[in-house]
């Protein structure tokens, strides 16, 4: 080997080296920070406590608006504004209500008279979902396992309520496996049961949790046919109907009042540090603002936005310039729209602006695990040599493929790489879209690790390109 | 290439990967089994519910030897017995309490006059903490953050309640490093005051909780040393402290009861399936039974417990005969006195057992992240590569260096080989040895793939040795 090819080597795996370790004392730094003066904890206190559900058209969601664009510039944003788009507005109307009528014997002597109780349910209407009659929908229960067997028992379906009775999957490690598994008769029950002349849908909770709180979620309805009123119940009240018809028939009475009002005027509420020496080039990380109107959406998605947001005061704090430009989004309506992810990439294209990656926070503020990447295969490798720098903070796993719902848009449009945190994720369908989804949920330090360890990716990709 | 030795690379890579595929579908098996019919959190809702503390030497200790003894022959074990030990008896002896008086102004009109207050304190006794007088122990309260402080201001020491407010350090990652950093100012701290005369002990809680719960925890007397009392009190309180004593002086009253009762005997609970092919070769898991008296104990260390049994549940519904004998065991008196791992190390001693691998589970009952393994170059060579088998169901991070308080004896007895259970530790010290260690701090999940992990490699080790 020549004298000064292994000089250069030297050389070369010196000055790798010393910024290797310049990256990762710049990563502790930002820990140090987050762990020892971390607002995101605080921050999720308030949106959670003090302006609660933020459903697209809500006041919730105009208060939310109001929040982030303040804090964003409280936390040090160069600049912060309200990028409008156009919301569907739901609103649930009322109290959801489901009940059957049971025959009890009073066993008191003297009245040996049964008498009929109404026994309630534990259930929430699917957002999107159309209300029933103000009287209330009466049938009697079909119970069903699947969309086959919905295929196959067609004929009882007329007039019938559909009970969509599917199990969430537990043998599934990751839980988002399960979700996948079993949002579809969330998503395509309603329609499915329709079409088959059923009068309402009962769906089983998309969750494992221990408790009964029932989760709603975004029903889609075919225009094909007609839009029937659908209930999302609890884990063990699904399965008391269960039983009960395994005994015999089964009607109830569900009472629900969703409707929509016209479409409205919603933001994605965008921060920015502008780039020191690539501005153009554009970094985005973000969550969505919106949460479901029977929770505090505390894990979903308050967490994704606070960590955003913790980022950018922390890389403020740290007197940190970014080379290229950093956009914080809290995008709009994710929940049942997706008109702010829509609104954002639509934007971007017609601005022909380049965005170099973009970082989603959607899956709770869980412990983090990992992050997946969807890029080429020269963006990954370079990915991947990162992964020792972040993996003391948690995110050891890295995988290929990765991205999220709001930043989807962008990616198609644009063809933007796109990164995911990957909390653990356990518990998150415990809470997801059910009213146990509350701040005390989430845990402090679980959910600064978060934000940190998506630092660590906007930090180098920020100062080494992708 | 000969064609033999090709042959012989084609044949033995094919028999390796399709014992790759069985060892891959078998533990599965194990994950299936125990994520749908999963026997373990029930269990540990009995343990914390219906037995709740079970200090060595209470009636909760002799209650849970039962319900283990008892479960263990229901989960199926071949033989269960109890180890007999004796542990030492420490009583609490009654409410703890600190107060100081506060001058407060009524401010009702009329009724001018200032009076005293009493201003009470979350604080919980130590572990084997010596009672105050009956009256209680009144004192300036002399603030110190580190043992090289209260060096410097020996003098000041003589009579005083030394308060060591040593901060739990938020910027390790792993908390276990926070604690392993504090956790000497519990276990040494009387001693070190009462060196320099101090008349009690206040400790900072170990931890950071949100909350203000104290977390109690052993200490150890230094016998060249008056044995002083000292309690642990609540963040938020040490904060007030704290800020009390940069405006003046603060004096305080403590009153704890604490004593202790001659050794009374206690028992390691222990399980067996016999091996069938070399029933002398023993493996051992397990985690303690013991838990602090003011708490639960569902993490600590239940979790580590229904963990145990639950392995073996699974073994057994699964059929499994295992090669090796596999012993599950509880161990006594954990938290103040080691008694049970001792004997347990001492007893294999003598009848010259051959141990090949024992397990701990006592990190709580959170999502498994990895294993820890301490053993010869060879055998961690060997472990390292169950990882990919293991990884898919949350272990994937495999560390050199792993073990744990109950099984080290018998490391140091016979030189076993040793691995430890590391679920994520971020909520660990919310918890830890505080009022907060309740069963609904356990979540079903979580502590489920804590046994699916280790069942995988208890599996491993008895299929091929290490």
């Amino acid at each position: 080997m020549k004298k000064s090819l292994l000089f250069s080597l030297i050389f070369f795996s010196a000055a790798g080296l010393f910024s290797q370790n310049a990256d990762s004392f710049f990563i502790k730094r930002i820990a140090d920070e987050i762990l020892t003066n971390g607002q995101a904890y605080e921050n999720l206190r308030h949106l959670s406590k003090q302006i609660g559900p933020s459903l697209a058209g809500s006041q919730g969601m105009v208060k939310a608006e109001h929040w982030g664009l303040r804090l964003m510039l409280e936390s040090g944003a160069d600049k912060a504004w309200r990028q409008e788009c156009m919301v569907p507005h739901w609103v649930r109307g009322g109290k959801d209500e489901m009940w059957s009528s049971q025959l009890v014997s009073a066993n008191i002597p003297g009245k040996p008279d049964a008498r009929l109780i109404k026994r309630y349910y534990d259930v929430v209407a699917l957002g999107n979902s159309a209300g029933t009659p103000k009287a209330g929908l009466s049938a009697e229960v079909l119970l069903v396992n699947s969309f086959d067997e919905l295929d196959k028992r067609k004929e009882e379906a007329k007039g019938k309520i559909v009970f969509f009775n599917y199990k969430f999957n537990p043998t599934f490690i990751r839980t988002f496996q399960s979700y996948g598994d079993a949002a579809k008769y969330r998503g395509n029950g309603p329609s499915a049961a329709a079409k088959y002349g059923a009068a309402g849908v009962i769906i089983r909770s998309m969750s494992h949790s221990v408790d009964n709180h029932p989760h709603t979620g975004a029903t889609r309805y075919d225009s094909a046919y007609a839009k029937i009123p659908a209930v999302a119940v609890g884990l063990r009240d699904a399965d008391f109907i269960s039983d009960q018809l395994k005994k015999g028939k089964l009607s109830v009475t569900i009472k629900t009042n969703g409707y929509f009002l016209p479409d409205t005027i919603g933001h994605n509420i965008i921060g920015e540090l502008k780039g020191t020496e690539f501005p153009e080039e554009i970094v985005t990380v973000g969550g969505h603002l919106d949460s479901w109107d029977n929770c505090e959406g505390a894990h979903d998605d308050g967490a994704g936005c606070v960590q955003a947001i913790e980022i950018l005061r922390t890389f403020k704090v740290l007197g940190y310039k970014p080379k290229r430009t950093i956009r914080f989004v809290l995008f709009a309506n994710e929940e049942n729209g997706l008109r702010g992810g829509l609104k954002y990439a639509e934007e971007a294209k017609f601005k022909n602006e380049k965005h170099v990656l973009a970082i989603e926070s959607d899956a709770g503020g869980f412990t983090p695990r990992g992050l997946g990447f969807s890029g080429s295969d020269e963006q990954f490798k370079k990915f991947m040599m990162w992964r020792e720098l972040i993996a003391p903070y948690g995110c050891s796993e890295f995988y290929r493929g990765g991205g999220g719902a709001d930043i989807g848009p962008l990616n198609r449009a644009l063809g933007t790489p796109m990164a995911a945190l990957h909390p653990d994720s356990q518990r998150y369908f415990d809470v997801h879209h059910a009213r146990s989804d509350v701040f005390e949920a989430v845990n402090k330090r679980e959910l600064e690790l978060g934000a940190i360890n998506m630092a660590a990716l906007i930090y180098l990709v920020d100062k080494y390109g992708l």
